[in-house]
């Protein structure tokens, strides 16, 4: 399982180049970057070249599209979707992942019935490009009853709808906050198979109790109370292959440097890897 | 357009026979009944020359599998719509309906995943044997809070829920007492294709406010307040040609004789087909 | 039915706004355009007013995806389709085609499963924005045998191609060449329901044995031997009423001006419209 | 990776009881059989208690629809589908499997066109039990040319064909003896994801030039020049974990007693799972 960053924790970043720098100097092996950005700066040879210098792969890229909206939304975003999976296609990366609220106040059925169909559109682009789709699911108990009606915040849930829209590149975007929150175990990442696991985000919980846990309280993996050793292990054990990406929301931005936060996030998966006997 | 009847409505009937004969002798042209059941009664050739000595059409068959519950019943029941598809296909019956409740006590936007999954399923089934799978949205003010969760009961969110499955062969069953409840228009009508139209159902409604009007407190056609004429007519502007069933739903069941009921009900199509100026 | 046209039988055409004022002039209704170009000139609301203002719609758009080559080709092509169905969608053309050789020097059965998976990608996309892909089926006998391998040239090959992609807004382009080189009669189109017709094509033939047609030996409508009020007759009574557009496929280019071949297609549609009774 | 058998290559086997006893009897892990008629026989607890006391499962069924020849066959098999796909969930079989002849005297690209569309249907009711279909290429060279026009045999083709079929539980049956007869290697199977493979043959092939070798020219595994021990190593490098199921055809039928040939069948799986090193 290679070691993954996000941007979210690492403060004030200046440029995706510095993100790809900071990320190989301190070990990590995969960036969760905007593909199309990077292959738009660099050209595709250019960020080719630019992530193998630096031994970085792709983790994942963001669903660039707001399947949440209005239908005119949905439809102006498709073609960006296009240039997004070629672009990531281009540089190896074949996950792309997007999140799902856990209540809305929209009438629910009918968003699920919505959503089924736009997302499904963007499996399908995607698998045009052998590209996945991740689909995570979101544990923190505030979210559930943020908005008028509850959504779908589980894994069978998740896996349920997965079923729903029905294409064969759909999986779970696995987080250890939302394990965590949805107070799971090893034995329910064991249940699955790993072709069901298109990204894993780590990250850490305070000590708090677990109904209080916020979605944007988020620590680094090992600062904090979740069993990251069991989540990690469990992971090996079904076989899953690709990166585990941390990212670390909080209420307020971390106004350490960079290359401070980088190595901060170094520590804790040097932590939490060895605890795991990785 | 033909006229129909379902057994809704027409008291204790004895026997599919003694519908298909009262429907007959007083001119209706299509009967919604159990395919199967007939099929395994009289075998293929008997059912055909049964309904072609009388010159009926089978206008519709209920699908006969529970998607609303567990999934070991769904399954369980898959075997059963197998077999009644091939024998309504034996019989030239193109079309198979099933009803959707507007509220739930379920997570809605969990249901509506499961129950997406599982009528695709039901409609792949039924389209190897080229037959069509009609979604009735239903209306009655009354039951949208009968259950903890509103889920969907208009034509649009219908529409999209169909687009949602994204199977062909999926469409509406148009009952002009789910169009009447939704506060629905002729205008609402003509913006369909006729191919978005699997069946339809026409019934009337008593002279209360729209908003008190119960499931099950139908009335015959011609008998109460919805403007079939107009109803009927939008149908015919399209290009609806199916049939059109009379589906009496009420507290208590009827007394009269089953051939009394039918007499009835014709009078009541006569009524609001020479009131359309069919 | 509207009456359409392409730019091919019109000569050395200096621009789509010349081809847009010609077909208009000579009370053409549809013109069967790039979208996306005409888009990207005008703007969305400059393209729409120029069609307002000369009375058109756009009949239909190409397919801008070749889909017959290599997997990287078609790749490549996708980002121009998302671009060329919000362009058509935003001008109110709900039609894209393609047409379907009928014989291959690849291996005829993998290739259809290539194309079956391509052509659903394309209309996946195509889907979302609410239009419909029409597969030209192509008729002229020397093209069968042109390559070493049969492909498919009916009309019932074609729709079960339709059933075997699998996507709702699937159907035919049904061209009047082919249906005349496929041997085929009223009664052929009069067993199709309107919805399996995404566009039409009118053009005629000679008078040489049908063996002996040659797919670019066309000439305008009502100058040769097809029954083209048949054609139009039998289009009308099943309840088609998209365009009819000319597309004159010649070996050497016509020499008159656009405007005298514009003349020309009007006098044809004239002829064979009168003939059918339009 | 389970020891399976099928019924081909045990002579005349009286009875599923007998081999279910035999196959225990030498220490076989998996059986595939007929899971409908063991279950109508026995009963869904008794078939499963038949199964458990000898410690057994089972590895596969065969798929109980012609898909090759008219559309009235194959409605009229699909009703017998659901009832072995129910029989064979309730004994926790998830495979299901047919052969692909890799030439045919129909058009090739037609028939590709409705052998998808039928296999999907197969595949979508197996899907709603959780069954998987696995489809079989078949390498012999003698079979390429057998009937008029190429179909498929390769694994590509047959990738690029589930791609078209497009539903996610299908993959191949993968056969040692198609694989020695397509001249792939280890390699070819390390390139593949392992729920790519639904069901595993292991076969042996005689001493003979590969464009000789007849389809029922098969002998015991370990008894021919195949690389079995290569085969199964690549199978479980990429994960596989199914079971691995001899199917001896042979042009006449041998002759020993079913224990004898059971006996034989448990010495090649000794020999190369040996040389294998599992």
């Amino acid at each position: 399982m290679l070691r993954g960053l996000t941007g979210a924790g690492l403060g004030k970043l200046e440029s995706t180049e510095q993100f790809i720098e900071l990320a190989a100097k301190y070990g990590f092996e995969a960036v969760d970057i905007d593909a199309l950005a990077l292959v738009e700066n660099h050209s595709i040879d250019g960020a080719r070249e630019l992530l193998a210098k630096h031994g970085l792969v792709v983790g994942s890229i963001g669903l660039p599209v707001e399947w949440r909206g209005s239908e005119e939304r949905f439809r102006a975003d498709l073609p960006k979707l296009t240039q997004a999976a070629a672009a990531a296609a281009a540089l190896g990366c074949t996950s792309c992942c997007t999140y799902v609220l856990p209540s809305t106040d929209l009438n629910a059925a009918h968003f699920m019935a919505l959503a089924t169909r736009r997302l499904r559109t963007c499996a399908q682009i995607l698998g045009a490009y052998g590209i996945r789709l991740g689909l995570e699911f979101v544990g923190p108990h505030h979210l559930r009853t943020r908005w008028n009606h509850p959504f779908i915040w589980t894994v069978e849930e998740t896996l349920d709808w997965i079923d729903a829209i029905g294409e064969s590149n759909v999986g779970l975007l696995y987080d250890s906050y939302h394990w965590y929150t949805n107070g799971l175990t090893a034995a329910d990442i064991e249940k699955l198979r790993p072709e069901q696991i298109v990204h894993v985000h780590i990250n850490d919980a305070p000590d708090v109790p677990v109904e209080d846990v916020l979605d944007n309280g988020r620590v680094y993996p090992g600062e904090g109370v979740i069993d990251l050793a069991g989540f990690l292990q469990a992971l090996v054990k079904i076989g899953y292959k690709g990166a585990v990406s941390q990212e670390i929301l909080t209420a307020t931005p971390p106004t350490d440097s960079p290359e401070r936060l980088v190595q901060r996030s170094k520590a804790g998966f040097d932590k939490v890897y060895a605890a795991a006997g990785l």
